[in-house]
């Protein structure tokens, strides 16, 4: 017999998370609900912060107290896994109490107003509401009416911001700065919040954006005038084209809904003619990074074999996601009052 | 750059709570399942130990480790968010260990009793049991069998006492003393737990009573013969009567299910009838308090004006709700025995 | 007015857990599937550990920061109260952050396979996955692919390793040495993973194993050649001749949906030929222990009476639970990597 001392002692002295300092900080935000309005600036904020946050996931005891004391509700109106518990962790991680709460099971069922639902969970004690919901523009709707902060984790057709942020990060792990890069996202664009979220960072940054679907999947305005969108974003409906020279190829999710709802004629058509399989891949530049938001269809829109391969950076983005997530529960708690009191006047920076 | 250190010393050295010393107290209750026998010093007592807990809340770090290893298991058979997460929030500032189990996933669906899901859960660690169950007086079995604490977060349509004891708190925050105020209770008192809690602590303390419902929602004993009731209740099914003077006006929510069962001729005929709003409210005290338990039907049992107005209390009742459930948490787990121990023997007070 | 002061203190200068030493100990498990291929020594670890587990649940404060910063996930594919829950209590007790994932709100709905769905909990940082399924050997594709431990919390009607753990736990804690006992099963075998991993331990340590059950709920192999499977397990479908002489009778759940699947003639038929009541437990030997893995069908496969008679053992073995999951927790960390780090170079031993 042995006996095994309390290893909290040194959790407690751990070492101070390398934050960027607030004077070199563009962050004024008290909600994150898309990046269409993201400098460049506070997109290297992002990238930094999570810099310092990937650094504390490295260590022996990955746990932080940043933001002990704050108390961080999941409001999930669709489901979600992945999602989910990766905010989860990162609230968990920074010392925060994570309280999930889901529509199934809630006042929701009851009619409650989403309004309301939001005003209740503040008064609670929610500093931040983590929210997803089948409708884009919900997370607007309820930051009109917080005092909490509000994160975005996917409303509707809308907005991805934490999955494009990770994306991001993931993407400038691999190939430095993203600036003249070629990235091509492939599938179901009209239906992709994920896509649209990565149209405004990637762009913002240089990087040149090529969405590739059948026509009948992609959002009307690119369709018909691409040269009227973004402009560093254009449409390649062939995908040989489009894959030829990228640096990133990002697969979406085809939800398997959507072959019913006479979007596509089928699975099998739809896979044979759209699918990022090893072939297609080696038009891209040698190395180029193969992405998808997950859950993957394997067989569907990317290929057992890719999804898996050397170039697939699939579990990275979860991995990273987590640091993103941690990134922007710490800023945003900086800039939320709460009894008069922020996240910044809590922590010594 | 910059290093942000660790505000976990600080929280630490967290200040004590002051809460009424033991010889103070009247609290003998290992279970909270009604407010029926409530003496004044009881009531006195939690509302005392809640403005203790008030003080946690309003503290730059909110957390305190009072009931740090204490598992409190929220138990489930009907949905709520607001009551659960009110609940686990308030266990979490009091640094306990909070378990959700909701009817939906749990042996209840394997047939299960109630008293074995409830010696299981027991056996499992549960210091309390935070309840919610669709059948009136199942807490009241659960005790019966229970060596852990039952907190009776609502059983069918008999009571709700954290409820009351919040809206009580929100009373005499905002108006002192109770006694002599008259506190008009209107909508589907037949149906309401809360309306049933609120009667006793109440009256206990020297309130007038009004209930206001058409005949069909109110209970029969009340309705046949108010003067058999308790002494300081009575009815009035004219709306304008009963809310003349009020110094509280309580609206309860109005199920829509009901507006099939034949009790109401429909939702527009009973939001004429008895909706509370602004030239109802009018005929009240100036500064009379609106109080809802929610989630509210803004537009049947409560106008959306009066619901956010001047006078409406609701979002500080839930706020209160928090603040009230940690008081009776650390109340209730100072009698709780387990392994000998009692949250008495364990802090220091 | 009194102060309570802060019990953290005490609580952080607890005292070490008399775990054993790691040169005593044989475990080199990444995984928990099954015990089919347990050593004597592994499974006196096993039981050594929960010693130690069992006296710090026992401790005013029964919390230890052992496996502080270790991130534990139950992906639960079956419902379950009792095992989730135990499970969540004992990686809290012993200080990790635990996040509960159900198939019911899962990426599992979205199609996603097993594979991908582990590799996505352990990217985002899940040390240990404890897993529930519903298909036999699902776990065993889960440790194929991941780099976390994986923990079998029931899979088909293969195995429950961690209920045979607490079982043998709760057997030596009454009658000490299980060599040479007679520990009957009785009741569906065949669908019982519960009855196959407490044979593969039973026996290791020399117990005798007697299945009692219907033919038609008897295993095809051990029914028709008995002699052609363990050497110390043998089939008697006479329950009298069964308990004559026992020092432990197990009854297993009889699931109602068997009723209707043509393997029983009814419940009242099945109860009147099986159940566990006290006429039949009077055969067995003085003081023999009744253990049931629960949820119990009180009435079917056993009688109230016996269920909650002094002879039960059932709310013991629930208690046990928690404490030999924490120590199967503790265990398998210790042999876990992640990102280079163990949970053995973690806390000093």
């Amino acid at each position: 017999m042995t006996t095994m001392r309390d290893p909290e002692t040194r959790a407690e002295a751990s070492p101070p998370i390398a934050v960027p300092a607030p004077e070199e900080t563009p962050w004024r935000r008290r909600h994150l609900l898309d990046l269409d309005d993201f400098s460049v600036d506070e997109l290297g904020l992002v990238m930094r912060t999570t810099d310092a946050m990937k650094e504390v996931l490295s260590r022996e005891v990955p746990r932080v107290p940043a933001l002990r004391g704050t108390t961080i509700v999941t409001l999930f109106y669709e489901n979600s896994t992945r999602t989910r518990a990766s905010f989860e962790l990162a609230g968990k991680v920074l010392g925060a109490d994570v309280i999930n709460v889901s529509a199934s099971g809630s006042s929701v069922t009851k009619g409650e107003s989403l309004i309301d639902t939001v005003k209740t969970l503040q008064a609670i004690g929610a500093d931040v509401l983590v929210m997803r919901h089948h409708r884009s523009g919900a997370p607007y709707l309820a930051a009109r009416h917080a005092e909490a902060a509000v994160v975005n984790a996917g409303d509707g057709l809308h907005a991805h911001p934490t999955q494009a942020l990770l994306d991001l990060y993931t993407i400038r792990g691999a190939l430095g700065d993203v600036r003249g890069r070629k990235v091509v996202i492939v599938g179901d664009v009209l239906h992709s919040r994920v896509a649209r979220s990565n149209m405004w960072s990637l762009t913002a940054l240089g990087a040149e954006v090529v969405l590739c679907a059948p026509p009948t999947l992609l959002p009307r305005g690119l369709r018909d005038a691409p040269e009227g969108g973004l402009p560093r974003v254009r449409v390649e409906t062939d995908i040989d084209r489009a894959i030829e020279g990228a640096d990133v190829v990002m697969a979406l999710r085809m939800q398997t809904e959507r072959m019913h709802g006479g979007f596509v004629p089928g699975m099998r058509e739809y896979s044979r003619l759209y699918q990022v399989n090893a072939k297609r891949l080696a038009h891209a530049n040698p190395g180029a990074l193969v992405l998808h938001p997950g859950p993957m269809n394997e067989g569907v829109e990317i290929s057992h074999e890719v999804a898996h391969g050397l170039q697939s950076h699939v579990e990275e983005q979860v991995a990273n996601g987590v640091a993103v997530r941690m990134a922007v529960l710490w800023l945003i708690t900086r800039n939320t009052p709460r009894g008069g009191r922020t996240a910044s006047s809590r922590g010594a920076l």
